[in-house]
């Protein structure tokens, strides 16, 4: 089982790949998609390329994204969602299936509560998966998603 | 000069395109892409495959959007975010640059006043783009953006 983790942005995108070989979590890769500022329309373009090449390299199973609808501010919920829309789109395309999960849910797995700073989630990824030096945050975070998709699709199927 | 509009939305995508012969708008081709329901990963790649086919069958120059940054719901923003930056997607991927225009302006450019009804937008877009029946809403609205942009860019080239 191969899961991929997305961490939407509109500046700086974090996707990361972790699978589960039998009970034991392997990193696979990760990265931030840099988009940098000027016209959304050419960013957004950018994006589907950098996705579009992480999934026909990696061929997940299942990808695992975090619920942005806890957004208490529409103008920052509308501009998330475009890049989160764009990503959505690449995996629907593959027909790889998306999961969803809230922040909250995704630190209380990997940092055992779930008010973990960024810094403790990369830490946390770092040791889970066994990497020798911590990722950048937005990956880390993206690491942290596949990690919570893996361990919860122990419980129960969805 | 070929635009193309856009009016995004999760279930129903408004397309339209329509052209400047002169000083005359041309009416060149309508269109509602219906999304369904089911998750919204699929959906987003249905609405992919549909906006590159008028892209390419249209060749627009540029695409007008409508703004959507006003909707107070951030849930509801959020999700007009993803199909809208799918459809941003598709017009940077062709090198198509996209304006966009609050809902009050449309109006006000196609029907005289900011507090005109869809119905009142179709008809009159019926009316300027000289159609034997006014278009569906979804439609007539994406038909009003692009004749926005296309009056409007008569005034300052942006």
């Amino acid at each position: 089982m191969i899961v991929l983790g997305l961490d939407p942005g509109t500046r700086r995108f974090g996707w990361g790949v972790v699978a589960k070989r039998g009970s034991r979590l392997v990193h696979i890769a990760h990265g931030v998609v840099a988009l940098g500022d000027g016209p959304l329309a050419p960013r957004l373009a950018v994006l589907e390329t950098a996705l579009d090449e992480v999934v026909r390299t990696h061929q997940p199973d299942q990808a695992s994204a975090e619920s942005i609808f806890f957004h208490r501010d529409p103008q920052a919920a509308s501009k998330l969602g475009h890049a989160r829309g764009v990503a959505l789109m690449v995996c629907g395309r593959a027909e790889v299936e998306v999961f969803e999960y809230a922040p909250a849910r995704v630190k209380r797995t990997v940092a055992a509560h779930g008010r973990a700073d960024k810094a403790q989630v990369a830490q946390m990824i770092r040791v889970i998966l066994s990497l020798a030096v911590a990722p950048p945050s937005d990956a880390a975070d993206a690491l942290a998603l596949a990690v919570t998709h893996l361990q919860n699709s122990n419980v129960r199927a969805r």
